[in-house]
């Protein structure tokens, strides 16, 4: 059986992070990484060969498999150098820039027969894959609401992503994931979409988005982020007709809520609170709501490349599929389009 | 000075609360209560008149105010009888059923010279009040976000609120309310308004929406409203580029948060999460966020009748004014096309 050899192209943050990941497969020999700014090359990994820029690598290394973790705007011309070289080529998202850029690079990568795959990493992430479980398995019953909510107090935006032009702001960062992990758990159409984008701290690019996408399997989703929304949260919530479930924390700490009976029908009775009498909105009658464990799950980034693996070794698809990453890029235009003209978007399938 | 003399037509739910409340005013006297069902004319208060009709009420009982608290799709009817006696009006809401039932109403009141007011006491609660004046103040400088939150947990609606044809429905009941706080708060034009409207519990009636306005002062406003969304609230949340300020409690329990500095770029620097590495959305950095008190208020529903009553003896205009009413109503519209139809409503003001 071949061994996967890997390159790295691209040593900055996320390229460390790979190699990183890498040194944990024994299935997997790290042979190169490659960068422009010798500055990043410094700390490779002992045994690793290091190259000037990809066509070095490309032309020397003995690898059969290119990671591509260059700024974002370069991924195409990335993409297209490894698979004309005949490597398998597995790229960091956001893939690229725009749907018509993502279509040429797919092109590419049949035509020379590689496998092409998004780095996707979260849809291995704890908090996700436990909500996944609740909608699989209807675990609150018909579910009209489902959000995904990111908020961090930091503000502004780090290394290039203040940069437009190198695909910067928070669509493209977490975004994309955002976006990946809720078409991959709802198996529906979208119906309709409408979206708000802001830029609150940042001058250039966004820090703040709303998405709501509704379903033709009756779901409404939302997703929500915001980099200087002061009451930091990694948070699921879906509401469903049997219960609701949630989530705070990327370590999936939540439950799931129920209730004993619904209200009774007793006219006149009034629940007193601080803000005068309501009948729907007191708080709750002692009993009437239970708690139940969120399942369990037992997941990590590694199954990511463990099911790259499989690919790898022809013994199953490529999991992060080039047509999802294509119909999250499509959603992504419709959230801009959305965004820029107050229109909800009707979107096409 | 001539003194108001009420009569309250319609001894249900509302009519009782507004009974006591009077109860409450030295300058008020509660003179007659008129409903059609005798049983709920029996534990009226001693001393007030009691009438089996409207119109037996203004025919004989010596008042000059009439509160109308009867089921919503009569609203119309009893306003225009009333004014029609020359009577002044305070409707509950939802004052009608549609824009075209209110505009009557409010040219019978013109014609007649009467008052003519809706009990939108919830502009005089405290969480509102409060988040109001942090809005006023932009104690959280340009704000981006505003959200208003309600959930509960008892699902099903009571009484008559499971009947559309009684103007049933948690739209027609809180969504008056949080529709007019919000309006009344956010002082711009609406730009797109996009709605989702639900029945998760309920066979008939809407017990879930959500409604996004997006004004042209750059502010996004959500009202999210659920029955059986089993993490019960009253929230409230302002984003701003100086902080955030959040309410959760009818009592205005909540702070106001903000950064000591931004995120410094530290490249390389890398937080660890539960769900692997993260710079935007690590937990806070030791002192990095503080905490404010939110502003004092010292309002209660007993507000509302107090500048009736100026209204009532030509000392200030109606503070509830029906343009104001009437432009909820719109939104109303505006929202139910929205979820029929999945397209973002471009609002005419």
């Amino acid at each position: 059986m071949e061994k996967m050899k890997l390159g790295i192209v691209g040593f900055g943050f996320m390229g460390h992070c790979d190699a990183d990941m890498m040194a944990t497969f024994d299935e997997i020999d790290l042979v190169a990484v490659a960068d422009t700014n010798p500055e990043q090359l410094k700390d490779a990994p002992e045994g690793v060969e290091t190259y000037a820029s990809i066509d070095e690598m490309l032309e020397s290394a003995d690898i059969n498999v290119v990671m591509i973790s260059t700024p974002n705007p370069s991924h195409p011309e990335m993409v297209k150098k490894a698979a004309a070289a005949k490597k398998h080529v597995i790229c960091e998202k956001p893939a690229a820039m725009s749907v018509a850029e993502f279509d040429e690079m797919v092109a590419a990568c049949k035509e020379n027969h590689v496998l092409f795959t998004v780095h996707q990493q979260r849809r291995w992430d704890k908090d996700y894959r436990i909500m996944k479980e609740v909608y699989d398995k209807a675990l609150v019953g018909d579910m009209y609401i489902i959000k995904s909510q990111l908020y961090g107090v930091n503000g502004n935006m780090h290394d290039w992503h203040v940069y437009p032009e190198m695909g910067g702001g928070m669509l493209y960062d977490w975004g994309v994931h955002l976006i990946d992990q809720m078409l991959d758990m709802v198996k529906s159409e979208i119906v309709s979409l409408y979206a708000d984008v802001q830029n609150v701290i940042n001058e250039k690019v966004d820090d703040y988005f709303k998405i709501i996408m509704k379903f033709k399997n009756g779901v409404t989703a939302e997703i929500e982020l915001g980099t200087y929304y002061l009451t930091p949260k990694r948070a699921w919530f879906i509401g469903g007709n049997t219960g609701s479930a949630m989530i705070d924390g990327f370590g999936g700490e939540g439950k799931i809520v129920r209730t004993a009976h619904l209200l009774e029908n007793v006219p006149g009775k009034i629940t007193m609170t601080a803000a005068g009498p309501t009948r729907s909105f007191g708080p709750p009658a002692p009993g009437l709501l239970s708690e139940e464990a969120l399942p369990e799950t037992d997941v990590a980034h590694r199954n990511y490349f463990e099911h790259f693996l499989k690919a790898f070794h022809g013994e199953e698809e490529i999991v992060v599929k080039p047509e999802q990453v294509r119909r999250v890029l499509r959603v992504m235009d419709s959230v801009r389009e959305s965004a820029r003209t107050g229109k909800a978007i009707a979107f096409e399938e």
